[in-house]
């Protein structure tokens, strides 16, 4: 498929809403597969778009328009262009996105803090908490920054870079406590294949991307023992059900779950053979002990492993019953036998689906 | 893995809720796919289950613990018997379970209705709306059996007879407006790898059934043109938002289309390789004609077809946006072009994800 060159909302599109201000020069800082990808996004919007790479050989190939060793086989487009200098890339730029990943968000942003155009909306890719503070992206970068809690945008929803970057149609959420600021970023980066909503509710965005690869291990384990889309679709739902219980405890809005950030997130790694949570639970569903698939991973542990522990503790400390984060939590560091893990869930109480 | 032969939900079980009935012997009437595993299930809960079969050839078979041309390498268990005596079959049921196809289900009852033993739980399997009509299931049974709706229960949720014959685990949502007699048709399917929920929204989970074919044929579409999981998890989630609307709108409670009567079953529709309706969308989205899909079929047409304009229909006299069922219908109806109903659904006003 061509790339769309052409810019949409700009002033005088009937989109129904406040006119927000306009962003057209933004930096991506971070060149794996969701940074490039989000950057081809808002140059085929019609951004002039700055991709920060920490690497010289990933800005050149950039320039060169590709990234071979993020998404081989993408054609990047002409409006984008990479820079291994972060001044240069940040000193213009009408917003600034991160996508780095979320362990090093905090390192990385206390580098660039000085750096960074005052006002501009600060948008966050990352997914997933801070191990040890438990802190989401956006209290990362408020906190780092230094910055209002209004500046902060996230963007939300099923994210496989790979899909994206081909061109393939999808649907984001960009959540930001201030509705116009979210609304300026959607428009900076809807086009013909990417179709952003807003949303107000980042807590209910990022905590929707924190905990969806947990149900995505235990989703891989359901597959590694056999079972099929029944059961996925039983262990996606009842997920769901205890991400949104726990994300109204912590003052979420319930419908962001239904919406593309949680459910839609959720579905995408839980289905997708690219998700590497999927493919870990898999392992472990077949037998494999954390050790033999972090071996088998070259060294890497998904990130549910990680997070499942936090999660849970979260949970438990809001009085909040996550038992599927639980079993996942229990196989991962308690040896609990997946086949085991399957059984108790069946087992619990009977219930109505929601009280 | 062996049949679960324990009979749970006994009196004394620690449920929490108020002693229901006690359903003991059940008849299900309609020995297809669903039909059988659901006799299955009530079986390897502990229940003695009649199986009433249209042909003798298949009660025959079933008698001797199969059912080859339904669920082939099902070992069914012994406390299932068949027959094709109708009256048979019915005279001493504490329940009575009906698992013939939604079209024909109004035809059988007309012929049963005299049989059915006074007061017992009338539960409904058949999934879809009376086409003409645009009468739910349950509507059907009430108005045909003249029973009040407080009698009819619905079985909803996913619900692939094959992988559950298979005893692998999975959730299912019990629907009455009557919660104790939900309670008691939960207690008599409850089993090892069946885990069924309650809910009174019988409304919503009728509706959750019968609207997820339509856009598990858009999803086929979508495979058909060579879109991936992003671009599924996208229609599955923006899908469930307009059914979600449409529910509201009747009367639903929004919570139930969250759960596994719309959630769960939607996602096993929509990323099963054994739905029929996917697999049609398949063939459209690689630009196959109605005619031809349906001639490649064996002259079947996907329920998704029928229903859409129903749907659409119903939606435009209660105002409900539904762009996705109506891009189906459009394509299904009008010859609207696969790609250009994706590039319509993108090219739509951008908005916030709920208002």
């Amino acid at each position: 498929m061509a790339a769309q060159g052409t810019a949409v909302g700009e002033p005088g599109d009937d989109t129904g809403v406040p006119v927000a201000p306009q962003v057209q020069r933004v930096t991506v800082l971070g060149a794996g597969s969701w940074g490039t990808a989000f950057a081809k996004v808002l140059a085929d919007a019609g951004r002039d778009v700055t991709l920060w790479a920490r690497r010289p050989e990933v800005a050149d190939a950039v320039n060169a328009r590709a990234n071979p060793d993020y998404l081989p086989d993408v054609r990047l487009p002409d409006r984008l262009r990479a820079t291994t200098d972060a001044w240069q890339a940040l000193r213009d730029a009408q917003a600034v996105v991160f996508a780095v990943p979320s362990q090093s968000l905090r390192a990385n942003l206390t580098v660039w803090r000085e750096l960074l155009p005052p006002e501009v909306p600060l948008v966050s890719l990352a997914k997933g908490v801070e191990l040890g503070t438990m802190r989401r992206m956006s209290q990362v970068i408020t906190e780092v920054a230094e910055v209002s809690a209004e500046r902060v945008v996230v963007v939300a929803g099923p994210s496989l870079a790979r899909e994206i970057a081909q061109e393939q149609p999808a649907g984001a959420v960009i959540a930001c406590a201030d509705h116009d600021r979210a609304v300026a970023v959607q428009r900076a980066c809807s086009n013909g294949y990417f179709r952003p909503y807003t949303n107000t509710d980042v807590l209910g965005c990022e905590l929707g991307g924190a905990c969806k690869n947990v149900i995505a291990l235990a989703c891989g384990m359901a597959a590694g023992l056999g079972f099929g889309d029944n059961t996925l679709a039983t262990l996606i739902t009842r997920g769901l059900a205890e991400i949104s219980r726990l994300g109204g405890k912590l003052g979420a809005d319930p419908l962001t779950f239904a919406g593309l950030a949680g459910l839609g997130d959720l579905v995408a790694t839980c289905t997708s053979p690219l998700s590497r949570n999927c493919s870990f639970g898999i392992r472990l569903g077949k037998g494999e002990t954390l050790a033999q698939a972090q071996q088998a991973t070259h060294g890497q542990v998904a990130e549910g492993v990680k997070s499942c522990t936090s999660i849970v503790e979260l949970a438990a400390a809001h009085g909040v019953d996550m038992p599927i984060a639980d079993g996942v939590r229990r196989v991962c560091h308690e040896g609990l036998r997946p086949r085991d893990m399957a059984a108790e869930l069946l087992g619990r109480q009977r219930k109505h689906e929601w009280r």
